[in-house]
């Protein structure tokens, strides 16, 4: 009733976005009409742009506009260090802590019996080959500590095993976390893994 | 460094949406690019729509895409009922609700000394001047029931007395409300107004 046409599709669509609900999405849309030129106009050419160029990377599956993305693309990156992540958004997180210069691999995903994930589905056979073909001294498993997660970095072990160097992240107590809110499992990891101070 | 470009720029543009923050926006540009057809394409067309064509109604200041809304040109909608909110958002709820037939009509926001907004600043005049040409037999006051809100209320009804009847929602325990998480100013207002059963 209130307008039948395109602000009414625009909400619901907006609603079907991770983090937003029918209220969050009637709020957005009221505040990107409000700031038309600020916030509606360029979100809506950023969309067609996106939508026209976003592409995964035919070398390690980042998402960016090119053919090979930024990061395979960056001369001073180390190209010994390979670093495996189960998905973009973990690639993601891992370049915003700025920690790590090598490059990356994303799986796409993690096997899963359950949902008929092998490793041909997920970008495995691709990392084999990378292992083969580029000047990669170590792989970094940065799966996620999920079950899925420690499954499939077992195997890809499995698979470069002799061929290169494999390493995965260190497991224990978070930065700011307390002990009374971790789980016992986190705890064992770091009590396992305690260092001389 | 991930992407230097469009996509880096959506995500940043997205945190500013109201609801969602820079990781919530990250989450949003993924799960978008990843349902490109069904989501970012359709999006991106529909925010170049509304961004052409959203615009104020004329009449009541509700946002549509004419310049006399759905509802002004609703003919099955009664002429002679007025509700007055605070913003397109009331005017959505109460749509929402289901529950009023009449027409509206959209301050554009509370009268405020501190802010130095003035009658002139809302949509007052317009008020005024519908209550004359229109046939308009009852103005109901459907403002927040915030302290703005009500010195609206106070500062209309004064505007309009003797011009028309005038009414205001009912204050009392929302459906499904408990005492115990209700403020005292409701249960005086429930108490106040309390009626047999």
């Amino acid at each position: 009733m209130r307008d039948g046409g395109d602000i009414e599709a625009l909400i619901q669509m907006m609603a079907r976005l991770p983090g937003l609900g029918p209220r969050s999405a009637r709020r957005a849309v009221l505040h990107m009409i409000r700031k038309r030129g600020l916030l509606l106009t360029p979100l809506a050419e950023l969309m067609t742009r996106v939508a026209r160029d976003a592409r995964e990377c035919l070398n390690c599956g980042n998402i960016g506009t090119q053919d090979i993305c930024d990061i395979c693309q960056d001369n001073r990156r180390n190209n010994g260090l390979l670093c495996v992540v189960e998905d973009v958004s973990d690639l993601w997180a891992m370049e915003r802590s700025g920690v790590f210069k090598g490059r990356y691999h994303v799986l796409g995903g993690t096997l899963s019996a359950l949902d008929q994930v092998g490793p041909e589905e997920l970008r495995i056979p691709k990392l084999s080959a990378r292992v083969d073909s580029e000047e990669i001294t170590e792989v970094i498993l940065a799966l996620n500590a999920t079950i899925d997660g420690q499954t499939t970095a077992h195997y890809i072990a499995d698979q470069l095993e002799g061929r290169v160097t494999l390493t995965s992240l260190a497991q224990g107590v978070p930065i700011g976390g307390e002990l009374d809110y971790l789980d016992e499992g986190t705890i064992t990891a770091a009590m396992n893994a305690r260092k001389p101070v």
